[in-house]
């Protein structure tokens, strides 16, 4: 299964080289092959988009009539969203939410609705790790990057609250993008963290995601073949480095020996107090924030939420507002602190999870290194590439100056073209 | 029409003296007495509020039972909730919004929805102002404002994103309390802009909303009787001052007076140039939200939209990511000089409102004075008590320190208590 790339189609269909119809051929093709392996979309709706397709128009659109998937945590107007839970089996929601507007506005096609796990938390959903069926392809975004990964999707959106991007990325061997803290508008994505929830972009490679996020939003991210110029990396391993396995730290000595190699300024660093007392502060942020967005699922759906969340969300019910406004205060001071150190680094260079894939479907792996940059609200990128002892993918993250996003992406991609050429 | 004051009537019904059963039949009967003139409600559910408060257990939850009146820009589960627009004519939302299950949850029961203007932007509505049928009464909030003003419910919820709650507040002669942004989640509620709305309550007294914030909250904000000692009072007439009339310019120097007699320091503040910039870039970040909030509103029901908002929205997708962001940046220094000056000040005063309520419904009146602390997110009290030279009611503005609602509320109780004892 080869992946489909994203930017070289657009450019392909705007030279006349193939169509938005052929392409979606391609897709539909490609779906029919794996997605009864991979499991990785909860709603189809590949009729229309064949014949949305055919709209002459959209070669000269941004997005040029690519297919793209969208987590079913999205509002869409068309398919049945379900946010990953019986609650909700069936819901036709009024709207699509704006993000998914944008990307059809910029001439993107919605194929489907890529499986979620439930309310985008931790309880594993059905969908396997396409690199092998054995194997989990991490969540919340499951769908999403395992659709991208199996060459079914050139493009995904997927959202991110602690680690939900950048973790199944790195699984499935693809690129995810968690961009800066609402630069894509969250309305209309089932709330878990308002603080928090962060959409993010799935595909094949860096240039691919930013092709992406400038044709939606408008704004100059296509970074295309621009390489960031001797970046400033900081190799950041974190307070919780015990908690990253060989297959982890060997990807993060590569990656940073490769861009070294290749001409970045690359030197270790030791994350300030104050951010990693602020990892610490995730948890009780995002758990008081989500016991109000489910408060109508409390009082009245208690019952059909997994054991899972329902014991996460009813222990959440207890954090006082002081705990929340000492969370809060937290990340303030870290995020002012991640401010002045990005005074001297252009990028930091970190773990994307403790590990390739989990074996099995016990769990969709760890966020214990996706958690904090979620907080800060800063630019994440997972590169792909590398590859564990067991020859599943290993990602690397690129974490990037708030608001800064080209820069992340240039950096990313430097990194990218040092380990894949 | 006498107001009903909240947190005297929970004490009663606390102390036995009164039931929240006879506190909603009063309500019912004040509806069927003036809502037919005043109109504030979109939607009404007394059958099944007089059912619930039949509920013995109210008597000891924080709202006891009090009817509270939901605009109807915020999802409610059990009455259709439209945003004032046609376009949603007969919705009905999957969820209470979290606000609404708040309210619920505190023992608040849901009497009906409130009329908003069309996505809580200018259009008039039909609601009247109860002070003076001929007479607006305010907006976007239109409805919570009157429907307390009227004494047709103690307690209601609104929003603001420009003076959607302090400006109808002030018009109709009832506290109007916009908390710190994000105090209350937003989310249930149809998005303007993101960065900007904020949900507010209104109550007869500001000692009402502060026992309702608190009860929905969980947070020491009950100030009951307490006023502030000597607060330092800083009275600001900003850079369009020549734009408040007479009888605002005269309302602010009268509570000003009353407050210094009492004890307050009181004294004149020019505001910092960084302020006077930021209350210029209000329209470009909310109207850029506004543009990506409604752009499936856009997309498929632009010729459902009135014409002001279809005008203003059409001219909103033209704003570029590049003046956003400029107005992101200027907000961002406005904020934290704002900060600095708080310390220097305990509360701002200044005008609710260029004047009294504007005679006939041509226009819901200006937030000119209301968007800069809307967009600073710092919480701002409408304090009545005043009248204007025609009668009508006119309202002083109280500005607090982010954070710090409690301290906000005791100043603004304590000029309250100074114009009316």
């Amino acid at each position: 299964m080869s992946l489909l790339l994203a930017r070289d189609l657009a450019a392909d269909i705007r030279a006349g080289r193939t169509t938005p119809r052929a392409v979606m051929e391609q897709v539909a093709d490609a779906i029919g092959a794996c997605e009864g392996e991979v499991r990785a979309f909860s709603a189809l709706g590949l009729d229309a988009a064949l014949a949305q397709s055919l709209d002459p128009a959209l070669a000269t659109r941004p997005l040029a009539g690519l297919a793209v998937g969208v987590k079913d945590i999205l509002d869409t107007r068309d398919l049945v969203t379900a946010y990953g839970s019986e609650i909700y089996a069936g819901w036709r929601p009024h709207n699509d939410s704006p993000v998914v507007a944008m990307t059809r506005r910029a001439g993107g096609i919605v194929a489907g609705k890529t499986v979620t796990t439930e309310f985008a938390f931790l309880q594993p959903s059905e969908t396997r790790n396409p690199r092998r069926l054995s194997h989990s392809p991490g969540g919340s975004s499951a769908g999403s990057a395992a659709a991208v990964a199996a060459g079914m999707l050139p493009l995904a959106l997927g959202t991110q609250t602690g680690g939900s991007v950048i973790r199944p990325a790195a699984f499935c061997g693809v690129t995810g993008y968690k961009p800066t803290y609402r630069l894509l508008p969250t309305l209309g994505m089932k709330t878990y963290s308002w603080h928090l929830d962060t959409i993010g972009l799935f595909g094949a490679r860096v240039r691919d995601v930013a092709f992406m996020i400038a044709a939606i939003t408008g704004r100059d991210l296509d970074i295309g073949d621009t390489l960031a110029e001797r970046p400033r990396i900081g190799i950041v391993r974190t307070g919780r480095a015990d908690q990253a396995g060989a297959d982890a730290h060997a990807a993060l000595e590569a990656a940073a020996s490769a861009a070294e190699a290749t001409g970045a300024r690359v030197f270790d660093l030791r994350l300030p107090d104050e951010l990693e007392a602020a990892d610490a502060a995730h948890g009780n942020l995002q758990d008081f924030e989500a016991a109000l967005s489910f408060a109508d699922e409390l009082a009245y759906h208690r019952d059909r939420l997994s054991p899972l969340l329902r014991e996460h969300l009813t222990a959440a019910e207890a954090i006082t507002p002081d705990v929340y406004d000492e969370a809060r205060r937290t990340a303030k001071r870290a995020r002012q602190r991640l401010g002045d150190l990005f005074g001297e680094v252009d990028a930091l260079l970190t773990f994307s999870a403790p590990g390739p894939a989990p074996e099995g479907f016990a769990t969709t792996g760890s966020a214990i290194f996706n958690r904090l940059w979620t907080l800060m609200g800063c630019p994440a990128i997972n590169v792909a590439g590398l590859t564990a002892a067991n020859g599943m993918p290993v990602g690397v993250q690129v974490v990037g100056r708030f608001g800064r996003d080209r820069q992340a992406l240039e950096v990313a991609s430097r990194v990218e073209s040092a380990i894949v050429g």
